[in-house]
């Protein structure tokens, strides 16, 4: 039997936190003209209700919530869901047995809406960057259709400005799974030796983030190579380590709902003078990004920041299309540290710092840590990666 | 260390099967009149590429796959993917800088389909049931509105047609993970018993199985109560297991990109008459359901095979939806054992069996195995569940 690393905190949220979502979301949509929200995707549903399932993984049944311009919000459900949503502070749960290939939900959507449809009210749905459609674009183009009189907007920019800045609950479950994830790096030397398979390192990493309390590890991606690796995204190969390989694991791991997302590189045997110099160039780049974090920079800031201690050494610049991101219940979310990402940094926004190399013939490398920021400056949340490339 | 439970089959797939999945592709393509297909979905691109990563947790990136009506896939993708993209059998690999909030893929899809437009051409897309479209709707609305010229027609049959067959290779890695799934349960008894926290014994059914050979565990759901249970798609609680719960688990584990899917029921120390008697019932159903699974017989002979025992017991009609439904690269795929579903069943069908049963005041059991339709009849690739309800 495993043990918990840390006692966790409470799981779920008090009722007032999803009153206080609910409201501020009703004053902005009240400023931008927005009269109600329908959204169908795991996180908006999960923010306004409370409802966490790894149900989510079937792809079979559309889930929708309906965010009026005051009270409560509405679920609209497969009937397999009702009581697990029963339980949660929503009291309007109305469902229908799901799958129905020829009515999923449409009809209890087009009774929800004909009257919003009648007032040509504006509705807000989510259709900007970094989301998707999760219900068939078929169904959505019928309902759509049978609506004529709704006003359609996209409300993108206002769902992910609510959920940027993380309440205090929030961010203690972020602190609690990267705490976590930090443990579990740190075992890695025990198992990541020379001539254990890639795989089976793997494998070992996920064992200990689960014995360490984390509810799983949904994400890990990585790679071992001579010197460096040239890619970030693969699954891991049975290739055993080799003396003067570079290995590097980056992982996701999550507890109640809430992500770590954050890498540890570390040199088999030996490490070349240019993998070194490559880390402590990224080292101190990523001290450069936590140290631009503050509030009233903007995530341009932070890529700026970063990318003058990468062109040091990188000339190539990179191509991964950004240097870290917004963290919470999804791996990846808004902002972006990018050039064209202007968002104004505010307290309680949690993020990675995730400054990307390319050097040698062809080579990369990457790290990353997780931070919330604070009144004046970032915290970790991250236990910070060392000053030299660590060989094991 | 962990060791895997068997020798695992191959990763991967040979140059082989995706010449003939796409050839297959473009011979129904033909048949129904669509001169291309533009894929956007994990299990899809992966289908016709081999692109396997985890990378698709992050929601920030839209990834594209357009088949043409004769040769190979063109992968359209963000920078960050193709490394691990030029090493599949695809030759034409596009990419851009994403994340690009401004565009997306979307001028090289522009400059990739404005030929078929100008022809007025006819292309596939999935918009129908169980699909999403996992690319802003936003931007596929500006790509809709700058190709006019393009017929946008449903191409979810023809390729859920194609994905409910599954080769040989397919089924091999299914029956590994299958086997490893039927090993971690059987280990259960040592860390289900009574006075653990249900969370604890859902973090070592994970370990189990990653320790077996699972690359992930990545679905776990279940519930214990006494006498039974009333949810089946709950988070774990920390409430310890009690004499005369119910214990349920039901699991999805993946090895090499395809899924398990299957439960299992057991009693803490003692079972109530309500309990077995619900247990062989649906132990039963399951029988019927695995003796209806011949080619020639439809998903609704299936599921009526099911109900058939079930309504010795259950007269509520249950409302799960479906009595269980296909298994291959995603948790659940078509087809569904429903009353809407008149799928003929083929030899290489990989399906559940999970008949769903409501009885006493307001308890619900269910069970669930794996099997592969064959030439004359289907084989388990589960280890059967006991035929009575086993007690820890």
């Amino acid at each position: 039997m495993s043990y918990p690393l840390t006692e966790p905190p409470a799981r779920g949220f008090s009722t007032a936190e999803f009153v206080t979502r609910t409201e501020t979301a009703q004053q902005q949509m009240q400023i931008q003209g927005i009269d109600a929200l329908l959204l169908m995707s795991e996180p908006e549903v999960r923010y306004f209700t409370g409802f966490q399932t790894l149900f989510w993984q079937s792809p079979t049944r559309p889930w929708f919530v309906f965010v009026p311009s005051q009270g409560k919000p509405v679920a609209l459900i497969p009937e397999i869901g009702a009581d697990l949503m029963r339980r949660t502070w929503i009291d309007d749960v109305r469902t229908w047995r799901a799958p129905a290939p020829h009515d999923d939900g449409i009809s209890l959507l087009t009774e929800l809406l004909s009257p919003l449809a009648a007032r040509g009210d504006t509705l807000g749905i989510l259709k900007g960057h970094e989301t998707s459609l999760r219900m068939p674009l078929g169904d959505w183009e019928q309902l759509r259709s049978s609506l004529t009189g709704l006003d359609i907007t996209d409300a993108t920019a206002l769902m992910q400005g609510l959920r940027m800045v993380k309440s205090d609950a929030e961010i203690e479950k972020l602190q609690h799974i990267c705490t976590i994830g930090s443990a579990a790096f740190a075992q890695v030397p025990e198992f990541g030796t020379q001539g254990a398979p890639l795989e089976a390192v793997f494998r070992e990493f996920r064992r200990t983030a689960l014995a360490l309390g984390a509810d799983d590890a949904p994400y890990l991606v990585g790679a071992a190579a001579p010197g460096g690796y040239a890619d970030v995204i693969s699954p891991p190969s049975r290739r055993p380590l080799q003396a003067g390989d570079i290995l590097m694991m980056d992982t996701g791991c999550t507890w109640d709902g809430y992500y770590c997302d954050f890498d540890r590189n570390w040199a088999i045997g030996y490490a070349d003078d240019q993998a070194r110099r490559a880390y402590d160039t990224l080292w101190r780049a990523t001290q450069a990004g936590i140290d631009a974090a503050r509030p009233g920079n903007t995530c341009r800031d932070l890529y700026q920041a970063m990318t003058t201690v990468l062109n040091e050494m990188d000339t190539s610049g990179g191509d991964v299309g950004r240097l870290g991101h917004g963290l919470g219940m999804q791996l990846t979310e808004q902002p972006s540290h990018a050039t064209f990402d202007n968002t104004v940094l505010k307290e309680n926004m949690v993020l990675t710092i995730e400054p990307s190399l390319s050097y040698g013939n062809g080579l990369m490398m990457v790290h990353e840590e997780d931070i919330v920021i604070g009144k004046h400056a970032a915290s970790l949340l991250t236990e910070r990666a060392p000053p030299q490339l660590p060989v094991i």
